[in-house]
């Protein structure tokens, strides 16, 4: 299963709407095949795991064990054909599955159907480590909303500009590649109207291929002069969302309204500062890079708030660390998603 | 030499005011025997090696090649013989060092004896690698200054403390545990009064077995009713210096009249302000907890900094970087000490 979770991690690319699904088949203890969901319209893992055993001539399925860290969907509402009644017609012996799929029309109907067939299935391999891969679809899913990213470039002392304001550049040019990587696994990217008009930044994704699709963006609050700037040329007003309602709907009304299924949010302090304290970051990209800028910190994060005391804190713990060029780096859930159905 | 540089790290406590050490001998492409200083009274690392090639009945030194990452030395006046003679008596083919001993009563002495015996001795393999490995030694001997790290606990937003000053505990018990450590290598510890007015901290080593001396303290500012606290307990009117002269003069004045190799300062903001904008720290040990306080940072860095540009910022670059329990943690230095004479 750990294979499976590995293979699911190698597209570099979003996926969403759909998950990230690594499939092996097992024929006497030895791995014949694998395979991977590179996203929308394309094979499933378990799909692509048999084709490739086909490719090599193998036919024993009945004698084989398949691995999959999410359950073989039966659903017909999308572009490919579903996977369990082909799953079926290759008579896995044992099918071990992560967790069930949280998707309205699957939730155990896959599992089911399989184990109808006289396939033995069991579910529960490394669930928790395989919900973690897929905590966007999982929010989406089972809570129709948008899951919320956030990149924080900070300087060590916690700064995300100094008092004048100039925050170009507090992180290195490493860093700043390494957000374009998370643009480009994202399905909308969010700013505030304030560094739209000061900064006037591209935002664009220097990584993705001309042919594919740009992001939507998502502008908090009216920016003066929209037209004027750079992101007007790079989005165009059809990908352009302005929000000015309440913070809390956002990550239904994105989701329902808009089909963002996640949103990279990109500061400055007071947007990021508002997400943090109602909860509604859920994963957070943190850059400490050049130095120790000083001063008063007016434009440091919660400058508003009035915690008082440390157990107030907004909680944060990394899950991974570590140096991007001279910058610090460090990645980190706020909330957690979980698909727990109680019949398995 | 990378096996010399690793060696040299074994010990966990500091061995200031002698440097890290680590030697092999190797005979026919063979590494015969290892070894490695453990501290001040005890056998440098090439005769540690060299008793270890005997006691494994090992004779054959006029054979074999010594590798050492420090120039061996020639003096006298120290608790153990000077290692050169010994080396020359056993009669080694070739001696491989990193890098020549900055300590003033040898500085390519010791090279010049083994060469006069006939010995090839070759100086430069890793050189760089090896000084990083021994910055406050390097700094001590070839400034007469102390070495000066830094502890910084902050919250991911940049603060000391919360607003009402409420900083315990800002780092879990798994970072506190790892300070203990940092405590166990220094040569005292630093501290303003106010932390000593206000927190009242022990300050102690854990780790540090009975009978061994405890560090000395070092205290910025004079703190009041100090014969209260517990520092006054665990340190004693012996090893406490009240620290009220320029803060320019602290690395000469603290080697100099006190004897101290290196000290490692436990904030708070306004001291650690002080060293970072002076160049007074020469390394930094972050740590990041919490989560996020938000306020107006009363006790953050760099308050009554007026720097202009993000240009004029304190650089800097961790060089490690990682997780410890649920904090962020990196470790960089801000000032780099090389010897590096023009004779090799």
């Amino acid at each position: 299963m750990q294979a499976c979770l590995e293979l699911a991690q190698i597209p570099d690319h979003g996926l969403l709407p759909n998950p990230r699904v690594g499939a092996i088949i097992v024929y006497q203890s030895k791995i014949i095949a694998e395979g991977f969901h590179r996203g929308p319209g394309t094979p499933h893992a378990e799909i692509a795991a048999i084709r490739n055993a086909e490719k090599k001539g193998f036919r024993k399925f009945s004698q084989s064990d398949l691995y999959v860290n999410l359950e073989p969907c039966c659903h017909l509402n999308k572009r490919t054909p579903p996977c369990a009644p082909q799953l079926i017609e290759k008579a896995f012996k044992n099918i071990f599955i992560a967790h069930l799929d949280p998707h309205p029309l699957v939730r155990g109907n896959g599992r089911d159907q399989l184990r109808k067939s006289g396939i033995k299935v069991s579910v529960g391999l490394l669930n928790e480590a395989a919900q973690d891969l897929n905590q966007a679809f999982i929010k989406n899913q089972t809570r129709s909303e948008t899951y919320i990213t956030m990149k924080l470039a900070l300087s060590f002392d916690g700064k995300m500009a100094n008092d004048s304001g100039q925050s170009q550049w507090i992180t290195s040019e490493a860093s700043r590649s390494f957000v374009h990587q998370l643009r480009n696994q994202t399905t909308a990217i969010g700013v505030g109207s304030r560094t739209i008009e000061i900064d006037d930044p591209r935002l664009s994704i220097r990584l993705r291929q001309k042919s594919e699709k740009f992001s939507k963006l998502v502008i908090f609050g009216r920016p003066k002069d929209l037209k004027s700037k750079k992101v007007w040329k790079v989005f165009g007003p059809g990908r352009i969302i302005i929000w000015d309602e309440k913070i809390e709907k956002l990550p239904r009304r994105l989701y329902e309204d808009h089909g963002i299924y996640q949103l990279l949010v990109e500061g400055g302090p007071k947007l990021a500062s508002s997400l943090l304290l109602k909860g509604l970051a859920d994963e957070l990209h943190l850059f400490y890079g050049r130095g120790f800028i000083g001063g008063k910190g007016r434009f440091s994060l919660g400058r508003d708030w009035t915690l008082k005391s440390l157990a107030d804190s907004v909680s944060f713990q990394p899950q991974s660390a570590g140096l991007i060029g001279p910058d610090l780096y460090a990645n980190g859930r706020l909330n957690v998603y979980r698909y727990h159905p109680k019949n398995r």
